[in-house]
């Protein structure tokens, strides 16, 4: 190895779900919204004043911010944007998980957390989900560095009431409490009012699902406008300008069309309890999802061998090869059409296996 | 102060030059380009298929990264792409400059590598630069944690030619030697072919210059596939998915024109070096700057006065009140008509001053 090898920090990446360029495969594996952007989106990117390209974005993002704070009812100084929930939640983990102290987060969530962690050397330790998948609030009881939950959590679509959750914030008055809420338009009830009482508490927030713009990277956090203030510092000690001029117009555009936005959320809604309802008929135990997914094991076909069998057909679920959830599917509500197909596969492999 | 406070990240963050929001104003003051980006961009963004937006993007930008090889006849793994060259520097700085040595970057140079040294707590030292603003090669034969300097510098725009950077990578083959070649395309020769002979090195551009799209947000590093491979796996570790589909999309159209890329270099080329021999002619000392902007003293009227004077009229330049630079101007390059408006402005207040 040569010297200035040793200069290099070496992590183990996230592996995100695959994105085959086929276009004739069924994508139920990154929690895609299967429905395309409120239309004054497409309306704002025909429109687009190109003469803004040669010029530097905005690096507050200002209407972008000014949109959400009109929208979430707080103040811009509360609002903080980025390139995805994953950009505003590293960029969290670097700010406010600045200790020796560990910080904690459920033993199944979000992959991401481990590898920021990883990536930024903090600490960290996993309390166990109870056997039902939910969060002992107890376990985040004691001294830490900092707390991240997502809620609904995924990959389980578990959520928490809202009393749980002011009862971790409590506990944890020491602590900066992020609250991961990715999949909360999809049912649930938002921590955003328990921000009034609280200062040490940020909630991050995405396009990626509920408002159909994966595409765009956009994701948002909440907090009080001190924790925003040290948000910002850190982002403008990284890069200026991470919006681009693109996903500021779009961005803005994607929050305004509220009738789109609830009927699209509602069919997913829909489709998820009826697909629910038919995994379980079909002899899979299925979690209470609130998000835009599944979380399904069968009792007799394996979780990897339904996986393989599905994507050998173009059927494109998440299987995650780790302790306690190996034996579950992690499928994202598509199009009625689309889960049709679904359930028509699974039934054949089942019954073939059956045969 | 709240105990929560101290797990908190406090940093002092880059300030970026004004973006003001006034159309009636001339702008030459972040180095952005007077022209418009190619026109296949605009072509581009209105065929855009917009089903892409609720789809996530290829996290490997793949198409882009592909476009950039071709263009500079590497190989795809040499390739790394950003949001920005900001955000190529900055995950280079958290990937490459990990070791308790310090970093060397001269004295004068972007304002931004303190302030990333500083956000990642990298240790670094900063050799002054000779009395013309040269970089003195023996200054980085020393012991360090890697080295990163511009070619041409900012905000001197001076230029070292490329047997001054092939010295300083033979004498530093125990580190990762980063050079920033954000202007290389105003004048110079770039250190690409140096790629082939040494494995430690890494070449940053941006579309942020040269190809008129800031806005977009794209920088790409190329070096070794060994470097570029542990880059890529910490910038998985960070965000899988930075570049939004727009910036694929048109960043793969802005480095297809290539007539028009020259013919609007070729006018800033001519405009710099005019304007170069009219602030002469009034008294200043300009730098020879092989980059977008020029660099500029004047004999009796202190820059801090010249600036304010030319905000006053509408005309934004940079001021940096900095150590050896404080009585000095950068002033990107414009349109001739934007530079004969910022001369007219000059000459005034120079005749005023002098009544």
């Amino acid at each position: 190895m040569n010297s200035w090898e040793d200069n290099i920090r070496k992590v183990v990446p996230y592996i995100p779900g695959e994105q085959p360029k086929q276009s004739d495969i069924i994508k139920l594996n990154t929690n895609e919204n299967p429905y395309p952007p409120a239309p004054g989106v497409r309306k704002a990117m025909e429109n687009m004043d190109l003469n803004l390209f040669r010029l530097y974005p905005d690096s507050n993002a200002t209407p972008l911010v000014n949109a959400l704070a009109a929208y979430h009812k707080v103040n811009p100084d509360q609002v903080f944007v980025g390139v995805g929930s994953d950009d505003v939640l590293a960029m969290c983990f670097l700010t406010f998980f600045n200790s020796q102290k560990p910080i904690l987060f459920p033993d199944i969530t979000y992959s991401f957390y481990d590898v920021w962690a990883d990536l930024y050397r903090i600490p960290y330790e996993r309390p166990q989900l109870d056997i039902n998948f939910h969060i002992r609030p107890e376990d985040y009881d004691r001294e830490n560095g900092g707390v991240i939950f997502p809620n609904p959590n995924a990959p389980t679509g578990i959520y928490e009431a809202l009393d749980v959750v002011e009862d971790i914030i409590e506990h944890n008055s020491d602590s900066i409490v992020i609250i991961d809420e990715a999949y909360i338009d999809f049912g649930g009830e938002s921590a955003l009012p328990l921000l009034n009482k609280y200062e040490n508490v940020i909630i991050t927030r995405t396009f990626s699902k509920s408002r159909s713009m994966a595409g765009m990277r956009i994701g948002y956090a909440i907090g009080s406008s001190k924790l925003i203030g040290y948000l910002n510092d850190v982002k403008q000690s990284y890069n200026s300008y991470t919006m681009n001029q693109a996903s500021l117009v779009l961005g803005v555009e994607g929050v305004k069309d509220d009738a789109y936005f609830k009927e699209t959320l509602n069919k997913i809604i829909d489709t998820r309890d009826s697909v629910k309802a038919e995994l379980r008929s079909l002899g899979f135990t299925v979690t209470e999802s609130r998000a835009n997914f599944l979380f399904a094991s069968h009792n007799t076909v394996t979780a990897k061998e339904l996986f393989a069998a599905l994507k050998e057909g173009g059927i494109y679920v998440r299987y995650f090869d780790k302790p306690r959830i190996h034996n579950y599917l992690r499928i994202t509500v598509g199009t009625k059409e689309e889960m049709d197909q679904l359930l028509d596969s699974i039934k054949n492999y089942i019954n073939y296996k059956n045969d």
